[in-house]
C-alpha cells in the first residue's frame, strides 16, 4: 500500500508528456520517449509507484553515463510462428518490452499462443503494464523478469546470487475487473527496506536475515544480510526458475553476471525479459470463460471474512481501483520527488515545472 | 524430507507391478493400469511418497464407488497447432495427464511451444513426473492444477474456496541434473499436518491460522483453520491464479464446485491440470543452453554457504539424488503402508504379496 503524505496530485498525462519531453531532452527519439513515459505512468496509476516517474532521475543518471543505448536496432534474432528471441540491443527496458510484448500479442492472434524472451535490456518498470496488455485482446498475460541487483541468497547460502525475480499474470474477466498477479518472489523489495532505513523504523522478522541466517530487523545494517523469499526454500526455488527462463534461456545476465543498476550506473545490464500471450478462446468461448471467471472472482470476494477484514481483495483488484482514483484524481508524488523532477527539468533546460 | 523409519525397501519394478495388477484387479485396462503404476512409482522414486504406490488404497476405494470412469473416452474437444483442451471423461487423473503431456509434447516438437489444458479429471499424483517429461526431448516443461481439496481460505477470508494449487517447472541442462521446481503454493500440505497430528506433535507458526486468523499449532485443531500461503497475500494471489488457469479457463472445479476427494470418494471430481512444453531450441542452440544452464546451477552450488549448512541444493537436485539412491537400494514403505497394500491384494485375490 501506498503512503500519500505530503503528496500533490498532478494528472497523469500531464506526467506523462513531462516524462517524455525530458526523454527527448535527453537525447531519446520523441516515439521511443512516448513509450517510456506511457509504461512509466501506467506503472504510477497502478500504484508500483517505485516504477513510475520516481525513477525517471535514475533512468537519467544511466543515459547521461552512457549505460543506454538511445538509438537501439532492437530486432528479433530468432523466430518461429510462436516464439521469438529479441536483442534488446541495450535499449530503454520500455521500448525493448513494449516490442517484445507486442509481437507476442501478433504470434497469438494468428497462432493462439506465444513466449517472446528478450536479452540485452535494461530495466522496464513494472511486470503488470506489460502481462496485462494482451488483456485487451482476450489472452492470458505471463511475464518474468531477472531483477537489476541481486539482494537475496540461495537457501542456505550468503552470496548474493539472486534478485527479486518477479512473475505477473494477468487474466481477463467479464464484468469484474481482470485478475492480475505481480509479485517479487522475495518477502519485500529492497526500496521497502531502504524506505524503513530512511524513516528509522525496524522491518518485521521474516523480510530478511543476517549472514547466521538470524532475523535482521534494523535496516540500517541491511547490507549485513539479505531479502528472505517467500514459502523459504519454495520461494528460493520458484526465484531460481524464474530467473532461468527470463535470464539463462535468453542469454541474458543470471547470478554474478548481474549488474547492480543502482550502484553501477554505466555496465551494460543485459537485462532478461519473458512476456507470453494466449488466447483463451483456444480453450473456451471468450463469453463463456468470462462469466466463469465474474463467478470465481465472485465467490471469492463474497465469501466469509475473518473479523475485522472490510473486504477480500483478488490478485490486482486493488490496483484495478487505484486507476480508477488515480484517473479522476491525479497521481499523488511527494515533495521530494517532485523536487527532484524539477531539479532534473532545470539540468535539461526544460521549460515544463511541476507545481 | 522423508522420514524413512521402520521401513522396508522395494525394488521400484516389484511395486510398479503390484500397483499395476491391483489397478487390473479393480478394473482399469492392462495399458491404462501401466501407466497409473509408472506414473506413481516415478512419485515414490522422486521422494514424493503421498503421491505414490501410498494412495493406491485410496483410488481404490474411487474406482470401487464408481468415482472414476474405468474405460475413459479420453479425447481432445478443441484444438490447433500448439495447444489443445482434453476432455478427461473423468478417467484416472494419470491416464489423462499422460494423454495431455504426451499430446503438448508432440506439438511443441512440431511447433516449438504448447499448452494444453485438461477438464473432467482426477488425481494425477506428482506434477514433477508431468513436468519433467518434456525434459527428454530438450524442453521446458510447466504444470498446475486444481488440488483435490479446499484446505485454504482467500487472504482475509475464512472459507475453504482453495487448496494447495502447486506449480511444477522443469529446465533441461547438460552434465547437471534438470532443475525442476515442485511446489504447492500452500506453506505445506494438509497431509503434513495430519501426519503431525498422528504423531502428537504440534507444528509451526505459519503453517496455519484459525479463524481469527491466530496461529493454529495443535495439528488436532486443524479443522478448525486453514493452511497459509507462502509469503502471505502473494501466495495467495499465487495461489488463485494457478487455479484459474488450470481450472477456470478449462471449465474445470475450482473454488465451491471442488469435491474434497478425501471425504467424497464417489462424486466426480472435474479436475483441472495444465501442462506446457517449450523447446528451449527456439531461443538458444541446445548445447549453448546446456552450458550455460550448468554454469548457472554451478554457480549457485558452489557459493558461499551459511554456517552449519552442508550444501546448497538446486530444485529438484534432491529428488534427483533421491532417484538415484532408490533405485540402487529400492523404495521404503513404512510397515502400515505395506500392511494396508497387502489388505488391497487379499481384497482383490491377488497373488501378490509385499514382504
Amino acid at each position: 500500500m501506498t503512503k500519500e503524505v505530503t503528496a500533490t496530485r498532478f494528472e497523469a498525462k500531464r506526467l506523462e508528456s513531462f516524462a517524455a519531453a525530458a526523454f527527448v531532452a535527453l537525447g531519446i527519439p520523441e516515439s521511443d520517449a512516448a513509450i517510456c513515459a506511457a509504461r512509466m505512468i501506467e506503472a504510477d496509476l497502478l500504484g508500483v509507484d517505485t516504477h513510475g516517474i520516481f525513477r525517471l532521475p535514475h533512468y537519467a543518471q544511466r543515459i547521461r553515463a552512457n549505460g543506454i543505448n538511445l538509438h537501439p536496432n532492437v530486432h528479433t534474432v530468432r523466430e518461429n510462428a510462436v516464439t521469438a528471441l529479441v536483442d534488446g540491443d541495450n535499449g530503454m527496458g520500455h521500448v525493448v518490452m513494449t516490442y517484445a510484448t507486442h509481437l507476442a500479442i501478433k504470434k497469438a492472434e494468428e497462432s493462439g499462443l506465444a513466449w517472446v524472451g528478450t536479452f540485452n535490456g535494461n530495466h522496464a518498470g513494472a511486470g503488470a503494464t506489460y502481462s496485462s496488455m494482451p488483456l485487451a485482446k482476450e489472452m492470458v498475460g505471463m511475464y518474468m523478469t531477472v531483477a537489476n541487483a541481486n539482494h537475496m541468497a540461495p537457501w542456505g547460502g550468503v552470496e548474493l546470487l539472486l534478485g527479486t525475480n518477479p512473475i505477473s499474470i494477468a487474466i481477463p474477466a467479464g464484468e469484474e475487473p481482470p485478475v492480475v498477479l505481480d509479485i517479487a518472489t522475495t518477502m519485500t523489495s529492497y526500496g521497502k527496506v531502504k524506505l524503513a532505513a530512511q524513516k528509522g523504523e525496524s522491518i518485521p522478522v521474516g523480510w530478511m536475515v543476517d549472514r547466521k541466517g538470524q532475523p535482521l530487523t534494523d535496516p540500517k545494517r541491511s547490507s549485513e544480510g539479505f531479502l528472505l523469499p517467500i514459502g523459504g526454500y519454495k520461494g528460493y526455488g520458484l526465484n531460481v526458475v524464474i530467473g532461468m527462463l527470463a535470464g539463462v534461456l535468453n542469454g541474458a545476465a543470471f547470478g554474478r553476471n548481474v549488474v547492480d543498476f543502482n550502484k553501477d550506473v554505466a555496465t551494460r545490464n543485459n537485462s532478461g525479459h519473458m512476456i507470453m500471450a494466449m488466447r483463451v478462446d483456444n480453450f473456451q468461448p471468450v463469453e463463456t470463460f468470462k462469466k466463469e471467471m465474474d463467478h470465481a472472482i465472485r465467490e471469492i470476494r463474497e465469501s466469509e471474512r475473518m473479523e475485522n477484514v472490510d473486504r477480500i481483495w483478488l490478485p490486482g483488484e486493488m490496483e484495478h481501483e487505484r486507476i480508477r482514483e488515480r484517473k479522476e484524481k491525479g497521481i499523488p508524488l511527494a515533495t521530494v520527488v517532485v523536487a527532484n523532477l524539477n531539479h532534473l527539468a532545470a539540468e535539461l533546460n526544460l521549460q515544463d515545472r511541476l507545481e
